[in-house]
C-alpha cells in the first residue's frame, strides 16, 4: 500500500514536472518569437532604438519642472504642458519635430493672442451676451480651421498647426471665461510650451539627429539600386533560364534569385514616403552636404521618373514567370542585344545611385546609355536580318514584347539620367577626380568641364588630361 | 491759374480713382481666385463642409459645460480635456473617429490607473526615493511605448492609443507628485474626456455621417472604372489614330481625349488611402449594406490587383503618345482583334465596377472575358496567316508588344473578376434578378445557383429559365 503510494505520488510529480516544462518551453518560444521579432525591428534600423531612448531622455527632463521645487513654483500646474509637448511632437526625424514644434508655437501664440482678444470684447457685451460671442466665435473659428485642413498645401505642411490653433483658441475663449487669472496662465502655458518645443529641438538637432533630407537621399538612390539589380539580373534570369531549362536541379537557387529580382516591388508604392521625407526635409536646416535650400522637389520630380521605370520592369516581371517552352532561333538572336539593353540600363542606374550617394557627378553613365542605343541598333539589324516563318510569329512575340519594354526602359533611365544631371547642377555637386573610364577611351588634351562654374578653374582638374569623351557628351 | 489747379487736381483725382479702381480689381480678381478654390475644394466634396461644421458643432457644445454653471460646478477646469478630446478626435470619417475615440478612452484609463499606482507605490518610498522612482517609470515606459510604436501592426491600428498612453501615463505619474486630490481629478478628468469623446462619436455616427467603409467600396469600383475608360477609350485612339493621321484638324478634341484617357493615372499611386481606408472601416459598426464583419481585407486585394492592371495600363499608354508614321498592312490586319480585346476587357471591367456599386453578383462579365479569350485567338490566327517582310518586322514591334500587353491586361482582369467573385462570396451579394444577356442567349431550364446558399431556393429565382450558361461559367 506504502509503495503504491510511493508510486503514484512519483508518476504525479513526474507528470507535473513534465507539464511544467512544456508549458515554460511554450512560454520560452513566445517570448523567443517576441524577441525575435523585437530584434529584428532593431537591428532593421538601429535608430529606432536610439529615438525611443531619445524620447525617454526629453520627457524625463521637463518632468523635472515638477520635481524640482523653484521651477514648480514658477510654473505651477501649467508644467504638465511641457510634457504634453513633448510627447506630442517628437517626431523620429528633425524636419517633422521642427514642423511640429514651429506649428504647435505659432498656433499657440496666435490662437492665444486672438483668445484673449475675443474674451477682452466679449467682456463687455454683458453677463448674457459674453457666452453667446464666445460660443459663436468657437463655433465660426472651429468651422473655418476645420474646412481649411481640407487644402492640400495646408493639409501637406500646416496640418497640424491648424489643429493646434483651433485647440488653442477654444481652450483660451473658453477658460478665459472662468480663470481669472487668465493672462498669467496663458504666460505660464506658453512659456512651458516652448520650454517643451526647445527640448524635442535640441534633442532632435543635436543627439545622434536623424534627417529626413538624407533619408530621401538614400531612399532614391536605394530606388534606383534596386531596379538596376533587376535589370542586371534579367537578361540572364530571362534568356539563360530558357536557355538551360532541361537542367533545373537548382529550383532552390532559382527562386532566390527570383526573390532578389523582386527587390524593386517596394519601389512601386514608394511615393507616399517620399513626399513625406520632401515635406520634412524642406523644414530642416543645412546638414552634412546639404545646404538649406538643398532642392529636395529635384528628388521628388526624379522619384516620379524612377516609379515610371519600374511599372515597365513590373510589365517585364510578368514575362519571367511565364514558362516559355520554345526555344526559337529568333529568340537567341536576339537574346544578346536585349540582355545589354538590360545589363547597361542597370549598370548606368547603379552608376546614377553611387554617384547619387557620393554627390558627385555623374561620369560613365553616358557611356552605359550610349551602349544602350547601340545594343537597341544590334536588336534593330538581328530583327531585319531575321524572317520568322508564319507559325513562328506567334511564339516569337513574347521576346518582341520584351526586347521593346526594354527600350522603353532605356528611354527611361535616360530621363531619370537627365534628372539625376539637373539635380546635380542644382545642388552643385563636385566633379568626379577622375573621369578615367575603362570602356572608351580617347586621348587628347580635352579641357574638362569644371563641375562648379563658380569656382573658375580648379587645379585639381588641370592635370587631367586623359578623358572619357562620351562622359563629357553629358556635361552642362 | 485757377484753371490751371483746377485741371491738375482733377488730373489727380481721375488718377486716384484710376489707381484705386485697379487696387480693388487685383484685390477683386484675388479674392475671386480664393473663392473659387474654395468652391471647387467644397463642389469636389460637399461632406467637407458638412464635416466642418460637425467639428465646430461638437466644439461649441462641449464648451457648454464651461459655460452652464451647474455643469462648470461639477468638473472644474478639467472640463477643458472635453474641448481637447474634440479637436484632437474628431476625424473626417466615422472609423477614424472611433479608432481615434476608442484609442484614447483605453489608453486614458490603463495608462491612469498605472500612473495611480506608481503614485501609491512611490509615496512609500520616501521624500528621496520617490521622484527618482517616479522618473525612472517615466523614462522606462517612455522609451518603451516609443520603440512599440514602430511594430507595423501596432502602428496601423494603435498608434495613437499608444501615444495617449505615454503622455497619460507621464502626467497623472508628475503631476501626482504634486497634487494631492489626484484620484478626484483623475476622475474628473476621465469624464470628460469621455464625454467629448461620446460627443464626437454621436455627432460623427448620427449627423450625415462619412463611413470610411463606403469610401472604400466606392473608391474600387471607381478604380475600375478609370481603368474601363481607358481600355474602352484605348484601341479606337490607337488604332484610329493611326488610320486618320491625314486629318487631323481636330487637336484641341484629340488632346481632351487624351486627358479622359489619363484617368488612370491616379490608380497607380491609390494604396495608401486604400490602406488607411481599409484601416478605419475595420472600426465602423455595420452600416447601410455593409454589415460588421464586412471583409474589407479583399477590397485591399481587388486593390493590389487593379493597381497590378494599371502598371500595364501604364505601359501600353507609352505606345499611345508614340507619333507611328507607317501604317502597315499588319498593322490593319490586327487593329480589330486588338480593338476587340481592349474594349471587351474594359466592358468586362465596367460591369465589375456596376455590380460591386450596386452589390450585386456579376452576372455578364464571364462573356466579356469569353469575347477577349475568342480575341486572343483571332490575333492568333490573324498573326499565322500574316507573314511580315524583313523590313517590316521592326516596324511592327509596337503593334505587337501592345498585342502582348492586352493580353496580359486581360489576364489581370480575369484576375479581377475571381477576386470580385470572391467578394460576391465572402460578403453575401444579391444574385442579379435577370441574367438575360444580349451577347449570348442558350434556351434551356438550367437550375440558377442561389446567391446566398443559406436560403436555399430563392422564389426569386425558380421562374428564371433563360439565362445565360457563360455567366454561370464563373459561378461558384
Amino acid at each position: 500500500m506504502e509503495i503504491d503510494s510511493t508510486t503514484c505520488e512519483q508518476g504525479l510529480r513526474v507528470r507535473l514536472c513534465d507539464w511544467t516544462m512544456a508549458l515554460f518551453g511554450k512560454i520560452g518560444t513566445n517570448v523567443g518569437k517576441v524577441v525575435d521579432r523585437i530584434m529584428n525591428l532593431a537591428r532593421d534600423d538601429p535608430r529606432r532604438v536610439i529615438h525611443s531612448f531619445k524620447v525617454a531622455l526629453a520627457l524625463t527632463f521637463v518632468s523635472l519642472i515638477y520635481y524640482i521645487r523653484p521651477l514648480y513654483d514658477g510654473f505651477g500646474v501649467a508644467g504638465i504642458w511641457a510634457v504634453l509637448t513633448v510627447v506630442v511632437i517628437f517626431e523620429f526625424t528633425v524636419g517633422g519635430t521642427l514642423c511640429k514644434g514651429i506649428n504647435r508655437g505659432i498656433a499657440t501664440f496666435s490662437a492665444g493672442g486672438l483668445g484673449l482678444g475675443a474674451n477682452y470684447i466679449a467682456s463687455h457685451l454683458g453677463k448674457e451676451g459674453e457666452p453667446v460671442f464666445l460660443a459663436f466665435l468657437v463655433f465660426l473659428l472651429a468651422a473655418v480651421s476645420t474646412f481649411i485642413r481640407f487644402f492640400p498645401h495646408i493639409k501637406r505642411r500646416y496640418d497640424y498647426g491648424v489643429l493646434i490653433f483651433i485647440l488653442t483658441f477654444s481652450m483660451v475663449a473658453v477658460s478665459g471665461y472662468r480663470v481669472e487669472k487668465i493672462i498669467e496662465l496663458a504666460n505660464q502655458r506658453l512659456f512651458t510650451i516652448i520650454i517643451g518645443g526647445a527640448t524635442c529641438m535640441v534633442v532632435s538637432l543635436f543627439l545622434c539627429p536623424v534627417w529626413a533630407g538624407e533619408d530621401l537621399h538614400k531612399l532614391i538612390a536605394l530606388n534606383m539600386e534596386k531596379l538596376a539589380s533587376f535589370l542586371e539580373g534579367f537578361g540572364d534570369e530571362y534568356f539563360k533560364l530558357h536557355e538551360e531549362e532541361s537542367s533545373r536541379d537548382d529550383d532552390a537557387c532559382s527562386k532566390n534569385k527570383l526573390l532578389f529580382l523582386h527587390g524593386y516591388k517596394s519601389v512601386l508604392n514608394s511615393k507616399a514616403s517620399e513626399e513625406s521625407l520632401a515635406n520634412f526635409a524642406w523644414w530642416e536646416p543645412g546638414h552634412g552636404k546639404f545646404k538649406f535650400s538643398h532642392p529636395w522637389k529635384l528628388y521628388l520630380k526624379t522619384g516620379v521618373l524612377i516609379r515610371q521605370c519600374a511599372y515597365h520592369i513590373e510589365a517585364l516581371n510578368g514575362y519571367l514567370n511565364t514558362d516559355v517552352q520554345v526555344q526559337s532561333e529568333f529568340h537567341k538572336r536576339i537574346a544578346e542585344p536585349c540582355m545589354k539593353m538590360s545589363s547597361e540600363s542597370g549598370k548606368a542606374l547603379k552608376e546614377l545611385a553611387s554617384s547619387l550617394r557620393a554627390m558627385k557627378r555623374p561620369s560613365t553613365v553616358s557611356t552605359h546609355i550610349k551602349n544602350c542605343e547601340a545594343a537597341i541598333s544590334d536588336l534593330r539589324v538581328a530583327l531585319e536580318a531575321s524572317s520568322p516563318d508564319r507559325a513562328d510569329i506567334v511564339e516569337i512575340i513574347p521576346s518582341i514584347a520584351v526586347g521593346s519594354l526594354l527600350n522603353d526602359i532605356t528611354k527611361c533611365v535616360g530621363k531619370i539620367s537627365e534628372s539625376i544631371h539637373e539635380l546635380s547642377d542644382k545642388a552643385c555637386f563636385e566633379s568626379p577626380k577622375s573621369t578615367l573610364s575603362s570602356h572608351i577611351i580617347h586621348r587628347g588634351t580635352v579641357k574638362p568641364v569644371s563641375g562648379d562654374s563658380t569656382h573658375g578653374n580648379d587645379e585639381n582638374h588641370v592635370n587631367v588630361v586623359i578623358v572619357n569623351s562620351s562622359s563629357l557628351g553629358h556635361s552642362p
